[in-house]
């Protein structure tokens, strides 16, 4: 389930035809479920209205494929009025992260899922990611969340170490044994597969990659897994620096975007990364065509 | 220029009725403007929807008093598209402050005022606030903004230590002596008016009090000023505890807001002190009608 | 049982003179005992060397009054180690607080203090300050610490907003009633005794205040309580502005303190708080000779 | 120059044995310099005597390579006092890493560098590590540093993303080309010496790997580099991630530490580790003792 970045025009004027581009060529792989509006989909630099064309691009280009969005917000009320939309619009899920208050508190974590998974007309996947949201969930906490609001369907571990919680949580889940996806870029996706993951949610510009590596993990077949992580993870490691901007830009040089333009006031592409991504890339893919799926992983 | 809260029904859903209320209340003080959807107005926890209501609601009800209205954002865009709401419903001005960035980045922040001040159609008043926004801006930066930005018309300091700040900040601004509010809940008024502030900006329940303030220092009579705010210092603290459900409160009492319901994740009343908010109030104001402005002061 | 800045000669080394000077006057107060070493003694600033000297000047001054000593420290062995030195030197007790790791842990923290329970030669006040910490403890873990540590002796609660959580504190620790105090500069002194605060463990610069409070509240009179705090609150309010330098300098004033220097990187009196603060105690002790403990209060 | 752990036995009391085995290991292999009292070594969770004795342990055993002591401390004469410590018991330079005030002050920063860089009897490296400080310098901060303290003998640069802000820092320090290393585990390692790194300072627990890597880069040769990063780079992923209980296992596999033993309250080896990490190796290494430095690379 591939995490898509949002694609902007130059003037940072949302670009629906590359959404539904990316959407295709991603869906196109056979994935489960596309994810749009993330973290990583510049969400939070987005209007209202931003989303709600947003979906409707990704909905429609879609097709069979399941289009879950990420509809966090600060206030529970606007985080249900997110999902109450993205559910009209045509999305099967809805991604839901918790916001920070002042002072941690397990119990409105809970009810703000509770109400969200009340409210909501889709499921809804919990996301644990506390380098965006600065909370942290516990793994009591998660597990109950997991076993006491029936629309939650999944969870999405992003808090490091994860293979120790992944373990952990999926113990602690006991008889409501939720699928739990990991993200970080794909950084410890080896190791979060030999920890029990069910797969990859996250926006690695080459989903194909962590298709193949979790079909490898699936048949038991180790040494391919280990042998598709270790050729990609420099490229994984140069991808996931901080910001967006050089996912983006591989996607443009995969054809999917027309401009690898990040919302202001994120970074764009540093000084030199242009020239480091074309070495990397050739040293790691020499002469592929990288406008087509990955053949042959 | 009070900060107002945003009133919601005990189902979270936006009172507009209240909101009028309390704009009509605070309008007939003969203030010189009103805030709405400022942090203290909870407004991230609002959907664009909510804050669309918010301010037709806030314009219609203010007559001739200027509306200000917070129309911060993580997305540089977004925040201009607010301020373009804003100022197509009638807003005099739009209340900015910068988000976080992963790292911070003083040129990225004056490039966020930059554009804001460009794509905004009103004035707007810059916020220096780090206890919500994370952002730490130094006098250099402040004063740049000050100089070269012609839409910010005023400064809303906010960062503590605010007097030795607001001392240094007057005068790096140089020829363009903008206006300089304090807030925090007028906690540090006295101090902050000793300082040269030109008035409060916030949220205190009683905004006479701070008006009676501000006209006893530009009497220069700062025995009056200092007896104001001995006087009501203990309410003063007591209010500007964590969240808004103490001021909510206050407002209740005041006949202005119809409930003192916070949207969650906000924090409801702590137990104990609606006690110890009787005992409070009857201690400074023995008696007293609260329904309508205090007289005498 | 006041808390105590540590003095500092011009060159900012250790000003044990002064350090017995402050020690005798405050004991002479008849306070329950005086705490050396704390967060706003800028225990963090100092080697290991500097807090021995500090330690031996403040027990060799205190003469029966009981010397509680800050021994916090990120390392749970060292926290240990710097106890027995405090308690080997005649210190009566120590304060701790935990450190905050990478991701909260109320195991770990529960971990921390059953460890230095076990290891310190005294009995121990555990601290309860977010602001400096990170650390945010939940009522039950605290609960736990004080029902399950049996050096444990008391609590001193600072995490705003104190009043609920001290109640809620009370409530939870059941059988074993142990002493609460608070601190943060006695802002929300009044609040904190009405909500059952055993008194203060603050390092405000005139203690004869608090302890009338405290009087106060004992006897049920909370009129004079009250007026009390309403008196004093500008200066209050005053001097808990961050960094410890308007504290020096009022201990300066009392004649306490040779000077008031701060240790690097910490804050020294910031342009214009000289002036403010002579206003500001004039105002409230209109020609009072600091040097002597405040009369008829 | 690798950057050393600190051994403990199970009882968490140091192990000076183990320390003089691994400086002399790592001395062995032909390094500019040893690094002790690093972040991940731990430093502060020991008290003053213990540095002393790791300090004395370090430079007995380092022979004629040169022994960099990690001395940052929240207070800058704390700082200064360390230095001497180091300096008189043979350490060659001294890592400084500045404390987080409340308010971010480049001003402050700076005069940290200059009092420790005046006071320091040893050259020092200033380190710029956001993670673990919550400090963020700037370019022109630290090529101010660079070019005006002239004991500042170098940088390691650790803040995300590294290779921009390498090249940066790199020009703008003009006319005085201090060496620039970076740490993070090498998890950049291939891109950091694309952008100039001068080489490594950090811990991985193959610092043969890294040499081997800087050699390759000098020479040109930069499909070895790539080579020996790509092979290495799960190694350098899985140990990278937070704490330093996976390095202190691969260095007791090593026969360098008789115990992992991580100091309380860092967290021991997960669950699950031991194993996982054992197929790493075996996948890396196949049949090669870890015993003896590796050949061949």
């Amino acid at each position: 389930m591939p995490i898509l970045a949002t694609p902007f025009h130059a003037d940072e004027s949302l670009d629906t035809e590359s959404l539904g581009r990316l959407v295709r060529f991603v869906a196109g792989l056979g994935v489960d479920g596309v994810t749009v509006l993330g973290v990583l989909g510049e969400s939070n630099r987005l209007s209202d209205a931003n989303r709600e064309a947003a979906i409707r691009a990704a909905v429609a280009a879609a097709g069979k494929t399941p289009v879950i969005v990420g509809v966090s917000h600060p206030g529970t009320q606007a985080t249900i009025d997110l999902a109450k939309m993205a559910g009209s619009l045509g999305a099967s899920a809805v991604m839901v992260a918790p916001s920070a208050e002042g002072v941690p508190n397990d119990e409105r974590v809970f009810e703000y899922f509770r109400r969200v998974g009340a409210g909501s007309p889709v499921p809804i996947v919990a996301q644990d990611h506390p380098a965006s949201t600065a909370v942290h969930m516990g793994v009591p906490l998660l597990a109950r969340i997991a076993r006491e609001i029936p629309s939650v369907m999944g969870i999405k571990l992003e808090a490091v170490p994860t293979p120790p919680k992944l373990r952990a949580v999926r113990t602690a889940m006991g008889d409501r044994p939720l699928r739990i996806t990991t993200g970080l870029g794909a950084l410890y996706g080896l190791f979060d597969l030999e920890a029990g993951s069910d797969g990859f949610n996250t926006g690695f510009a080459f989903p194909e990659v962590l298709q193949a590596m979790v079909a490898a993990a699936r048949d038991g077949d180790w040494a391919r897994a280990r042998a598709l992580y270790t050729r990609f993870l420099p490229l994984i490691v140069f991808e996931q620096q901080p910001g967006v901007a050089v996912r983006k830009e591989i996607l443009r040089r995969r054809g999917l975007l027309s401009d690898a333009t990040v919302r202001h006031p994120g970074a764009g592409l540093p000084a030199g990364y242009a020239e480091q991504l074309t070495t990397l890339i050739e040293s790691i893919l020499p002469g592929v065509d990288l406008r087509v799926p990955l053949a042959g992983l």
